[in-house]
């Protein structure tokens, strides 16, 4: 047997991306254990395990808590699949590429869809969906993006969830880039579904989404009187696989789920709100920095997680980013949408949130900005973020 | 930061189920390589040589080939609802759960379906594919599993293929359990979609599916008037990020990928056909030495990857598995529906498909079964397997 093919070598990245984001060598080296089946009694214990931790991440207590076998995007479908039958009536707020992925997904799904839109980089006002809820009296569901990964923006949640549920209807929350960095309190904001991914704030490499189900949740698919087109993301199914009549569905992603629970455990371990506040700190000293070299802000209610900032005039985006992974290995992310060019969107997520990781990329970008010619302050931004670490 | 939680430490099975089987270090270090961003130039690399990988494995020039982000049932959900658009007819072949679930997943997506059934442990006659799709004329897609892994039948596909291209039909392949361990022929043998897993004959974790569609299926697909219920499935999406354009549709799940480009390295490392030889070489020792104690084979035209017995008259089949697991850590599979109790399910698959392995369950197995007072021949199984071994 000769070894034809090269060595796997992927270098060693400083992902500051939207996602992924820095993956512990601790996680990498879980996901390496040995492979066991996916009935395996001690396979079982280690989904029983990492069931309570998404729990205690998603501060709930729903019974129906799991990690559906796909990135977060399949958590998506998870949910409307689920909760959507043809014809059902949903709202969808969109101001970004996630809002708008809900919507096509909930019309696939037969769902009459109302939206609710807000423009790119701002967040939707609950006067908004009071009027919608007011329109459409007989909405199921409401879906909404708490960190829209694609503008930044950090939408609250607290009152928009009384109006869906004095309306009579049930919440749908995309928290994809939030938990685990930012608050998501699913049992105190009364979420009825939520989903999330692997590989934003958990620092975990992606390929399954997080997701639970308030009880209400659940009756609304008790009461279902068709089935689930998607027979992989049936939760009817899903169910009894994760609970304890263990009835075998599909082969689980066996190594990914000991991902996800180390990551699940480094988080707790952290503890979540001390996580949520080094996310906080980390934001605050590379906001200092950059607004230092004078680049501006694009959203108005800022993502912790996701920092989006607009490209300096005359500069050239792609060559900017691909200067920063050639010359430093960073990946952040480019604009999407009515963004494309115009923004760039650096993650501080997980593992990725560090002091280190801030002063580098601001030393970074100033030096190739400086060297592109921007028009920019220069030597203010290392200074700072110092600064703001002190005063944090 | 305290470590509350107990190290992550899964035993070290030896997989001979229906899957996963085990997974050589060499795939599980791949997999815990650094992850880097779905869209780095690094990525995008590794994610084209496993694409060409796969076509070389599936024996298949098709352009569209590619690793569905889900385990094999997401493969098959995928050429389902790609192919199939409410009220097309469909024939489904249905010998076991894996016929069954395919029906099940053909009538979500809104297939008039036509089922030809066997017995489970038999395979489909061509006759009974004529006369459907003589019944069934307007019949777009007839679906059928090439290893049905609920039994260990292995099914013929040649005459089939002829047989539904003649009637202006696209033929889909089940074949799960026969890639990278049985001979897979997609061009020669004209089929039109194909879904396989990772965590079968190829040994790498679950969490991905290899498809490849011919030119014909995607001309169906092409020729759609309606959008595909599941969106993160939509192929008409997944080849754009797949192809060179490189659209974002999802987050790949980097490590796996990882994983499944390090697996299908060693398969063509070690040529297609020594691998496929090997496996029959195994499975023949392994009939011989269970033959050889008195166990009756189930199919009649059997697998080579996975190997079904009816359980002995008298045996607790739960105990049996249950002793294996614990006295030798050992993981075989039950039977499912018909065979639930009645039947063992022995996987050589891939990494697992070898001499040691069949040399130890036998040893294993022969001893268990004299100390439950089972009624079988004793002391000869080694002997035949090694007599088998060198007939080979």
């Amino acid at each position: 047997m000769s070894e034809r093919f090269a060595k796997l070598d992927p270098p060693q990245r400083v992902l500051m991306g939207p996602g992924p984001s820095d993956v512990s060598v601790r996680v990498l080296q879980a996901m390496a254990a040995p492979t066991v089946g996916h009935l395996d009694p001690a396979y079982l214990a280690i989904m029983d395990e990492t069931r309570q931790m998404m729990r205690d991440v998603f501060r709930t207590k729903n019974e129906l808590t799991l990690a559906v076998s796909g990135t977060g995007s399949a958590g998506m479908e998870a949910c409307v699949a689920n909760l959507i039958e043809p014809g059902d009536e949903m709202i969808v707020c969109v101001n970004g590429v996630f809002g708008g992925r809900m919507r096509d997904v909930a019309q696939r799904y037969g769902a009459t869809v109302h939206s609710v839109e807000a423009d790119w980089g701002t967040t939707i006002d609950p006067a908004q969906v009071a009027n919608a809820l007011q329109e459409h009296p007989d909405t199921k569901l409401l879906g909404i993006v708490h960190a829209e990964t694609s503008t930044g923006a950090h939408q609250p949640l607290e009152e928009i969830s009384r109006l869906v549920h004095d309306a009579g209807a049930l919440l749908l929350v995309d928290a994809v880039t939030s938990l685990g960095g930012m608050d998501v309190r699913v049992d105190d904001w009364q979420i009825d579904a939520i989903y999330s991914g692997t590989q934003k704030c958990l620092s975990c490499p992606p390929g399954l989404s997080p997701v639970s189900f308030s009880p209400a949740a659940v009756a609304a698919m008790d009461a279902r009187k068709t089935q689930v087109t998607s027979w992989y993301l049936d939760m009817s199914m899903l169910r009894n696989y994760w609970g304890s009549d263990r009835v075998y569905h599909h082969t689980a992603p066996i190594n990914m789920t000991y991902a996800l629970r180390e990551a699940l455990a480094i988080v707790l371990e952290e503890g979540l709100d001390q996580r949520i506040e080094r996310h906080q700190r980390n934001h605050l000293a590379l906001r200092a920095g950059l607004e230092a070299m004078g680049l501006v802000w694009v959203p108005e209610h800022t993502l912790t997680t996701l920092n989006a900032v607009r490209v300096p005039e005359g500069v050239d985006d792609a060559r900017v980013r691909s200067r920063l992974l050639g010359e430093y290995g960073i990946e952040i992310g480019a604009g999407l949408g009515p963004f494309k060019g115009k923004a760039w969107r650096i993650g501080l997520m997980g593992h990725a949130s560090s002091k280190r990781n801030v002063m580098l990329l601001l030393a970074a970008l100033e030096s190739i900005l400086a060297d592109e010619n921007a028009n920019l302050a220069r030597g203010e931004a290392a200074v700072a973020a110092s600064r703001a670490y002190a005063n944090a």
